[in-house]
């Protein structure tokens, strides 16, 4: 088994806001990655809700700016925050150091890709090491949740769409809900899993929650003002999807908000109370 | 009168964050402010809570990370969120770049040495130029109130001590109680003030309180786990000098916390309740 090693360990709402690095044999890269205990895991593990960041953040921006961990003290529930792709030296970044490819910009996807396949790895470092990485060391449990915001809003419900069996329920904020049909998304497929797009399909939340009806239940929200809304973010597509499939998808036009963590604050707490009402007992 | 010039206005808990810049007469410079207006705001003027951010901030710190503005939505309170020390071309900075002079660190005082006094005199902003200006074109009232997180709790209690007359209420996290005596202030007090040490003591909390029962009501939160406790904050001071006064200071150490924001976030609802109860009606 990886070792924790424990960068920072900070009081937070009386809980513990802590940072790690670690090796991670899936992405073979020293990675780091955020936990917020609430202070209910002194006394037995708590359920899980691992979040996903978006384009260009680590896990520092949400553990910031989102003020979750406010909502997670009361509910006792833990927050699981990694970062948005594999790091270091050796790990190769977009050729022209783009924001929205390479570093920075993982995209939750396995790549198949040279020189992108030796560390990018996203979709099972995060469905699969670091859980189990985590719950060995910690004191959560296999309850698990994910959500996320934009890039990580895909990675959530692709995940939770692939394998429900994973997660008790799924939440996104302003995800990129159909990337095998806008520009960061074909950018990103094109590069990790290249041109044939039919490898793209289990990558594509929309293409997913249409092909089959969703066994956990979906919280999506989206601001109206969104500047990425039209070209990026396509929720009416994941909308009609839901609708073809049947499934439990919420899916909220919130009027006059944007893209940033300000959106992502003002409903981060509706969005805990949602998670809890499957995590918790 | 200057114009206030939008810089950004983002949603955010049902209110507005908005950036501002302006022309400081006070200041020789250019300046930006931030400023959250809640819901209520838009029916009537609002009461306003000013913040001191501390060393190397600027308006962004608080309004990116504290989770104020949740808690002001709901009070119907605005926050006034302004930088920390003047900025721009041909504004002095410490000689050797240091965080803790000059630039992000202009003490919220009135310089009087060369050649920091033709732009730092943030006590004259902060308590009469900004007030003044955001009064006159935004929804806010002239009830005030002032509190702020170490140099900033330094700057809000001398402001409230000096002139209560400006303020209802004050509270602080983790301030510099005494600055006359510990390396930040005696730093930042000679550099502005000059050597004589008897133009310092109108800039020291705790002095202030010794002399005289403070007519306002003061809320101090500090960490105990807080690296700067011993050498440069000195609550016990301020204690002291409120017993001496019979002032109504309650001071509270918080077991296990630091100094960064995540304490500051961790009890700004109680700041903001405690402040709304001699803001509102």
């Amino acid at each position: 088994m990886h070792t924790l090693e424990k960068i920072s360990d900070q009081r937070l709402f009386a809980g513990r806001q802590i940072r790690y690095a670690h090796d991670s044999a899936v992405l073979n890269c020293r990675m780091q990655f955020s936990v917020y205990l609430p202070p209910q895991s002194e006394q037995q593990p708590v359920p899980a809700l691992y979040w996903l960041s978006g384009l260009t953040c680590t896990d520092e921006n949400f553990s910031a700016k989102s003020g979750a961990q406010r909502v997670a003290a009361e509910l006792g529930l833990a927050l699981v925050i990694p970062d948005t792709s594999p790091r270091g030296e050796g790990v190769p970044d977009d050729p022209e150091g783009a924001y929205d490819f390479g570093l920075g910009a993982g995209f939750y996807v396995n790549a198949t890709q040279a020189p992108y396949q030796d560390h990018y790895q996203m979709y099972d470092y995060i469905s699969r090491e670091l859980p189990a990485l985590a719950e060995a060391d910690l004191p959560i449990s296999t309850q698990r949740a994910i959500f996320g915001h934009s890039m990580g809003g895909h990675g959530a419900l692709v995940m939770a769409l692939r394998e429900p069996y994973r997660y008790r329920s799924v939440s996104a904020f302003a995800p990129i809900c159909n990337p095998v049909n806008c520009p960061w998304g074909r950018k990103a497929l094109a590069g990790y899993l290249g041109n044939d797009e039919s490898q793209w399909q289990d990558y594509d939340a929309s293409m997913l929650l249409a092909k089959r009806k969703a066994a956990v239940p979906i919280l999506v929200d989206q601001g109206d003002a969104d500047q990425f809304l039209a070209e990026q973010l396509k929720p009416d597509t994941l909308q009609a999807a839901g609708t073809v499939s049947g499934s439990a998808l919420e899916l909220r036009m919130q009027p006059g908000y944007d893209h940033s963590y300000y959106f992502v604050a003002t409903f981060i707490e509706e969005h805990l109370r949602f998670h809890a009402r499957y995590l918790l007992p």
